[in-house]
């Protein structure tokens, strides 16, 4: 960065903390987030990693303070000891957050942290970031509304941009997804962003457990009257803010458009999703590759490999049914029996779901033949199960002892998967 | 408190705190609110204190994580002290705010916090309330909002409760303040209380800087055409919650006024307060009782006590012509010499607007001949000018040094006082 | 008027009906508008008078149109004939009505008119807006907005205003009537005049019928849970514009707020009103000044006579008593008797709530100790009750042979009229 | 139409315009707009013949309504016959307005009687549809509304099938059209229409008077900074409602959106369109078969022939440049010298333009190269300019005698028609 600018915007912050920043906050809240909105990403860079090195906490403030407060706590020591210890771009950031817009320049500020790694001293940044953002976005604040096709344009072109889960095929394609009267989709919104979704969910109204993905989004199918749904089926859920990574929304979003729609629809006894298994196309092969490290027979894995590696294996029908077990089997193991080193299943919506609390209902194969479903799952989707009944005890066996709930059939396959291999 | 109902809230803000939180925070958060709203003031004052004693940092932790951070500073050993240091009612508050209302209901409970006196250890759960309340409340989020008669009912209601400086006289005496054409209103509103005004400024368009706030109210006077506008006149600037007490806005709105009406009437040339004095009448009786210590002549004193001594003196106007000078002298006095320990003007609302970077404009002797005005300021009220040129230079010598901006005028009533005693 | 603006005002108002109307027609409207309004009584009377005069139709244009359309009547005859008849004010209002307020500035013509009696020629004009109103205020186009604590100022000051049956007793007494949990207030809206009020109506959420209005109004009353309203009470129907005269919208508003009020609370069963007996008092008095030639003996109309000439008459319960009989079935006499030359009821509340369909349920005697209610109706009241089941057959019959439906109670109140006289 | 069902909905709407109608107006136009929705093409029709036939005036009642005001005119003989003539069928389209959705019924119903030629003696309907639509739909009722990227989609997906003069290709070219800073589009809308834009009007905002379609649509230009631009172009208009055809809107629409631009860019000083000549492309052809008939020398024609007869003739320069000034006199006396029966240009779109009082201030060849711009205009676009100071002496001279404003460069190319041929 040209000394110039650095130096500028890293005085401005300064004037920001100082008492100058009280009469006129606004206006160089104001001028740095100018100067930072239009600097090369070098620039920024470099003012990055100044906040990293210059507005952090001073050690010999805390050492004081811890000194002070270990030979007596009191209100005022820990007063001291709390303020000695937040890093004084916290106070920054909040101050830089009286701008108007403010709010949308430091989610960017993010976005380009998380862009040039976070790493080293930066993590400390990212962390005040993070703080803040979460209260700030504490779920108090945000507002559930509706998406439908009588949103405004700016943000039905937002969820087309954003959706992350099943890909929108232009306009006519989302149309589908949020007007006929068997679609829902729902997003958070906080009052600051009024036209940026920050997560929003996709569900399709059934009258049961579907299996696949390509019957719900296909474009030639009879739109189900409300009066006979039964089923909600959670079918995409994604979040649109990269600034906001790790301040998580998930969980609030599905359990409050569970409440939403069963005072809509009180015919509705089952809430569920239908989820991709990102990670299982990876460890699969794995799997194949090394069989015996991984205890299953080489016949039943020469097979597998067999049929998926023939051209249009999805279509082949016959030799889909010769495998299908061994699949389940497979899957089942995936999602019950492999851990990250914490203890966790490895897929990542695994984790989100189970975390919330749901129950992983049902592997289904071959559910999501899009290029990128057979590439990262060989075209397994599963279903996990919302039951308000038992969400909480599921969530707290899953945190506390890692125990993952699974229904019955989902087990029997893993019991079957001891059988084969 | 029955011990049953404490025990039941703390096991509720520790199940809040913990995994199960997380599963069912929103429910749990509004369990715990509604048991304390339906609690007895003295159970709310145990839960209060059980906030104070049972949910603040760990010492022995935070040693340990200032051990570690002592011997490097990284940003994982930062993270550890800044986590340690945080009071873990900060992250119970913040999760209480999952539920609906959940922010009104936080307001409440600081509201109850300041009634009980907030001292000793619940200093510390004060500290906490208002360092949240800081961040969420940053002017960033606020919305300002012009009230008039075309406002909903129910919040004209609040400002005529909520005003503080010139009671409003019912609902005829509001709509005069805020109907007219030379009339304006603003107000602060956060989103997650939409109907609840934060802070109100009630302005006059003149064309004229106004030395007496009973033409400004009166019922019969003549609206002025707002082309022959020159001066807007902040009258009245009253918070409205209780509980965001020490969270400050006025200096916020005050610029964002200045702002909207510069915007819609470009005629304004002048932005000027007329304000209370609310210390100036203990402070001279003070100087009445004791003239000597105070260094002012018996003669003078004396003069002074035998007007204000008299039954409906401020309607005596050779009498007022008698003791002006002096009045003006005394007055110039307060304002200009007379400091609290830290160096401030004695006069609470001096303190803001001198603060804010504003400047003592003209003292005006008798001005608010109101029951309340003659009780506490013997009549007098003061000008404070809002100059956008010399604002930040101001702020920045009263901060700095002390120093008091004045007009001219101001001084030479201090010099008068010189010379007189 | 000043030949110079009337003759102004004329030839604008030709130009507006001519081409030079169509090229520049809401200039040219507002223009007349805007004359019209700044003109004084005398010149807005000379140019009512104009419009009767010099903006009807041509008897000759009608008499060639009739020719023709009586030796064939095709489509092209017929349209000749309709546009023959139609007054060209007609068109002239309906131009007006481009510019901006058009619709509010017509109506204040229309008030104009009334004010100096739409008597002779004028009847003509009057008869021209009232079909234009009718057309344009059509209950398609309105729309139901409650009123409530929510509810703008302005519009509440309308109500407060506009309330003509039980006057409102400023802003409390209107709090008291439009915030309680068991009180409703709805009005129809116009898009067009979207502040203004057309009608409402304020309604009591009670638990049986209710017999005096100063239980519903008094301030300390105990407001009743929704959960235990069994009947909806309608005490009170106000017109607001004069302008909008004999177009009729009361009997859609009540039938209407009866269609909310059941979606919002199914348990409501009764829908009934509490109405003034507003020609009663009058008739009274000439019963007992002639009672011969009513028909009622000197007896009974001596001590009718004796009892409501004493002072405070209503608070003698003793003497109430010996009279609530006799009144009872003179006010039976009076609602289901006595008849205007067209065969209807002479009580115009009557003849509203029965032409809607309603049956008169009961007639209350003492219930309203106003002033106002003691002198035009001697304390009486009466509850017409809205059946759904039964309001298209009362009403058929009322029309059709004006037959009144009327309670078992209020008939046996007539039989008893017979015997006692 | 089945007789029962016919007889039925004659049945109802006889009650509804009875005095049943009175009580219960609402349901009962809801059921007859119910049972139209559902009928049959054949029932429709057999119920606008019996509209036609059944709901028409009484030719003995205005016989004798004419001899009564024949003999003394006077407000009652004036109503009576006014009443007479009304054909009671508009007072039926008025009850069944009083529907929920009523007036788009109505507009439908419109369309139905279009769609099956609305001749004969359907004509008077149409004619009472017209009258009272007319009325409804006054200027003064209408809202304009900018239709921009943050409309709601309903609206948008209805701006892209309503647009007929440059078709819209996708959401795509429609966000080209109201996103960028330099595009405009307003709509007017009716308050019990919500959703359904009347008309509409597309804008470019530019620096000079374009003179090719192309240009203003094409994917890849560059957008204009707001303060450069001086000139405002509409480049299409659009009637979204077949149900208002005859209702005239685009008048008002333009005169309104000019003042707007006005308001909002105070550097605009030129407002024009760009235009299609629709009729130029036959009436050119009648010319080029019968250049005798038409006063054209063979010599010209041939050579306009054979260029125009080329494949991909609009691609050659060469071949344009040789025919330009004969072309560009074909088109100046296609509008100024072509004129129908009754005197206006042959052209609808410039007897609109011309009617609103614009002036034909450019012709532009090749302008349109589109499949539609090349069949009906061989590729000829023209310019109307709307300035402010003319229009009302141009509207008037129009309607008065006919007389077409253009541009000296417009009459130039007559001239040259007259020395070229």
């Amino acid at each position: 960065m040209e000394h110039g600018l650095l130096g500028q915007i890293e005085d401005l912050c300064r004037a920001l903390l100082s008492s100058r920043g009280e009469a006129s906050g606004v206006a160089i809240a104001r001028r740095v987030l100018d100067l930072y909105a239009h600097a090369t990403p070098d620039e920024r860079h470099a003012f990055l990693r100044s906040l990293a090195a210059n507005f952090g906490p001073d050690r010999a403030t805390i050492g004081d303070a811890w000194s002070a407060y270990e030979r007596e706590a009191t209100p005022a020591t820990l007063a001291a000891m709390i303020h000695a210890v937040e890093p004084p771009r916290q106070e920054l950031f909040r101050r830089l957050n009286f701008a108007p817009g403010g709010t949308a320049a430091l989610l960017a500020m993010r976005e380009d942290l998380l862009g040039c790694g976070a790493e080293g001293e930066l993590k400390s940044v990212d962390a005040d970031l993070v703080h803040l953002f979460a209260s700030w976005f504490n779920r108090g604040f945000l507002r559930l509304r509706r998406i439908d096709w009588l949103t405004p344009a700016d943000i039905l072109e937002r969820i087309i941009r954003y959706e992350s889960v099943h890909e929108v095929q232009g306009w006519d394609d989302l149309q589908r997804r949020v007007y006929p009267a068997d679609r829902r989709c729902f997003a958070f919104f906080h009052p600051s962003l009024a036209r940026e979704p920050l997560i929003f969910v996709q569900v399709a109204l059934t009258n049961q457990i579907p299996g696949a993905i390509g019957d719900l989004l296909t474009a030639d199918r009879q739109v189900m009257p409300v009066e006979e749904v039964t089923t909600a089926v959670f079918y995409s859920i994604s979040n649109c803010q990269l600034g906001l990574r790790s301040v998580s929304f998930g969980n609030f979003l599905i359990k409050q458009v569970v409440e939403e729609l069963s005072r809509e629809l009180p015919s509705l006894n089952t809430f569920v999703t239908l989820s991709p298994a990102p990670g299982f196309g990876g460890w699969l092969a794995r799997v194949l590759d090394d069989p015996t490290g991984s205890g299953w027979s080489e016949r039943e894995t020469e097979a597998v490999k067999r049929v998926l590696g023939a051209p249009d294996w999805h279509r082949d029908a016959v030799a889909l049914a010769s495998i299908e077990k061994t699949m389940l089997a497979l899957a089942a193991e995936y999602y019950l029996s492999i851990k990250t080193g914490s203890g966790e299943p490895i897929d990542p919506v695994a984790r989100f779901h189970l975390g919330n609390g749901a129950r992983l209902e049902r592997l289904n194969w071959v559910a999501d033949v899009s290029p990128k479903g057979l590439r990262e799952a060989k075209g397994l989707m599963v279903n996990y199960l919302y039951d308000r009944r038992s969400i909480e005890a599921n969530h707290e066996a899953y945190v506390g002892t890692g125990a993952i709930a699974a229904s019955d059939a989902v087990s029997r396959h893993l019991r079957e998967n001891a059988r084969i291999r």
